[in-house]
């Protein structure tokens, strides 16, 4: 089954909005048991919106838009809707009754939108007045149906699950809904898993791989058409790598720590130098994260890793802000001044510039541990640009950790 | 002239990622003088590529791709390209020789990177092993240019900054006599703006408008035919928002602290509470930070406020820690604490949950001042769900700094 979206607006073409709709549908889609084949963003114009709309319901089975269903002069999809299902538009006296009855006569807009296709079926919108709108167009043997919704995010969302999901499901019943399951990695780069794959490939036929490399995490996809095929690739990977993996419904490691951290009732402190604070943004962005996380200390300069955190101005003189020891030192002063279970500590150089270090540039030291046990100190390089090195960092910094948690 | 984008990748069809490239190219390629006509999302497969990258050949002047020129097997844009350009792959002994010199010999994947279309032109990649890929294809009396880039984000804007940009000036400096320019404005709504570019528009026939609004953030941008005929909007709109716009290339309010802080040799430290380190990670972007900021507590727990900031257990009982008094005591142990010259706090209720506070999630404040100097406190309220709520308070308080700085 062919499943094509169609996204219309300028404003996703000139980049002033980030297409959202798109990764709600697609994921809302799969999850009801299509796999949407392709997805085109058209401007507001009755010729792009009449090609891509004709062009997808000569192959589609289920074409979805968003977009152009307003009551403003840059609304032209209903027309277009119009003609390309050889009708015309009509004004639907039960919507217009309906409309005024939710917000009154002044809006005189309100008779535009219950003008629509004579042969659609509208789907109510519960929070705005642009109704949905679904048709029919035969072709040979089968045909295609076409679910017009809104492009307001938050309209196109109600009526998503109000009244499209519903329909779906009644209208495509005897479809074989489709598996899919993911793995999530930290610390395994794509170059280490692609043989892997290349060897499972061959012994699963029917099954598909994805790889969804992320900044030092990776996301591998599976999809088939029953979950039992997967369970044995996904429990092999697993085996692989024991030491890698992580449970996390979203792939985000600060979900699988703050799952952690609060089932065993710890608390965590973090020391943070080259990544400016970026460990504590990432774990601050999960809802929750007050059950555990006390704070940060971003200690950018010498005199803030001195004062704060007492790292010995004899270690930052002779060994470097960026060295084994004053990383440990960051962590150690981050017991000293927290009543914190697990800490973490971060320094590196970013760069781009030189500095006063004999390290090149993305050298970066990592250091982990448990209040009153042997902490785990590692050094990584990231020789990568400023921003990935602070990113590359972030992410191995909570890989440390994680692997820590789990021992 | 016709422009077209192609994103490759099945994340972006299933939803596991939101396709932030489309608007950041759309965007970057209006302000170098195109507009993206349209832009489709397809899977990793050979057939899906050769397809639309095949019909977009045939129509547009410009193909932009992003996506499948990672060394994995499902990267199969390459491959795609050779064909539908009449040519073969060949690994290229100048692009492996430059990969090895900074990736090592140990990555065998290396010999799959520098294996690109024989007729492509490769544009150097400087933070990741996927060359961007040039090829240029006869049709009729003129013909199409396709440039291939790379996914990940941040490296097709590595590649897209350095590499594009220069090239299609270059490449189109006939077709483009367009003189572009932006305005950056912190703490203005799009509705406040709106009217007012709706009077400029008529009085100035030939210019276009761009407004793009981003958390907080929003940044206006002039097309014409001559950068003369920019000025005077551009002072108009600089007059009219005297207080809030700032100067800054990328549009950054970072870099314009910055570059303030930098050449009034003045030094900032942070308090951080609901923020959770974002305000510290966006300073510690912009390279050179260290000249000027010191550091942040991200006192994200009461314990951290008390121990590391001084501020009383008395006001967090009974102001509450999200309150305007503790916002104060957190501004006035950053000066006690740090030697910093200028100081910003933030406290807040990020929210979903409910919480012990009576403010409404959303609720948030922030403090600002020079040592010495009586601080200014604002409350705001940004009800948007946690993630908005961070990063509009984050924009908040670094627009609050400006405008102190600036007095």
């Amino acid at each position: 089954m062919r499943v094509e979206c169609i996204f219309i607006g300028e404003e996703l073409l000139r980049g002033s909005v980030i297409n959202t709709n798109a990764a709600y549908i697609g994921k809302r889609l799969m999850a009801c048991g299509f796999t949407v084949s392709a997805h085109a963003c058209i401007p507001d114009s009755d010729e792009a919106i009449e090609r891509a709309i004709g062009e997808a319901l000569g192959r589609a089975d289920l074409v979805l838009t968003t977009g152009g269903l307003g009551p403003t002069l840059d609304d032209v999809t209903r027309k277009s809707l119009a003609k390309l299902f050889d009708t015309e538009l009509v004004l639907k006296e039960e919507l217009l009754a309906d409309l005024k009855k939710r917000y009154g006569n002044r809006d005189l807009s309100l008779e535009n939108q219950a003008t629509i296709p004579r042969t659609a079926h509208a789907l109510p919108n519960s929070i705005g007045t642009a109704f949905g709108l679904v048709l029919e167009k035969k072709r040979g043997q089968g045909g295609c149906t076409l679910i017009a919704l809104p492009g307001v995010p938050v309209e196109m969302k109600a009526l998503f699950e109000e009244q499209v999901v519903p329909f779906l499901k009644k209208r495509y019943s005897k479809q074989l809904p489709l598996a899919t399951d993911s793995l999530h990695l930290f610390g395994v780069s794509e170059s280490t898993i692609d043989p892997i794959l290349r060897k499972l490939e061959p012994l699963h036929p029917g099954v598909r791989f994805g790889i969804y490399p992320s900044d030092g995490l990776l996301t591998i996809t599976l999809t088939a058409s029953s979950k039992e095929r997967l369970f044995p690739i996904k429990a092999a990977l697993q085996n692989a790598f024991a030491r890698n993996w992580f449970e996390s419904q979203a792939g985000l490691l600060e979900e699988a720590i703050l799952r952690w951290m609060v089932s065993h009732q710890k608390t965590l402190a973090l020391a943070e130098s080259c990544t400016g604070g970026r460990v504590a943004a990432k774990l601050t962005s999960i809802p929750g994260a007050s059950d555990y996380f006390l704070g940060s200390f971003v200690t950018y300069s010498e005199q803030l890793k001195t004062n704060c955190l007492g790292v010995l101005p004899a270690t930052l003189a002779q060994k470097g802000a960026v060295s084994e020891e004053t990383t440990l030192e960051m962590l150690g002063g981050l017991f000293n001044h927290t009543a914190a279970d697990y800490g973490l500590a971060v320094t590196g150089l970013a760069g781009p510039g030189p500095s006063d270090s004999t390290l090149p540039v993305g050298t970066c030291f990592i250091a982990a541990g448990e209040r009153g046990h042997r902490p785990c100190v590692e050094k990584y390089s990231f020789p990568f640009g400023r921003e990935k090195t602070q990113l590359l960092a972030t992410n191995f910094a909570l890989g440390l950790l994680y692997q820590i948690l789990q021992k």
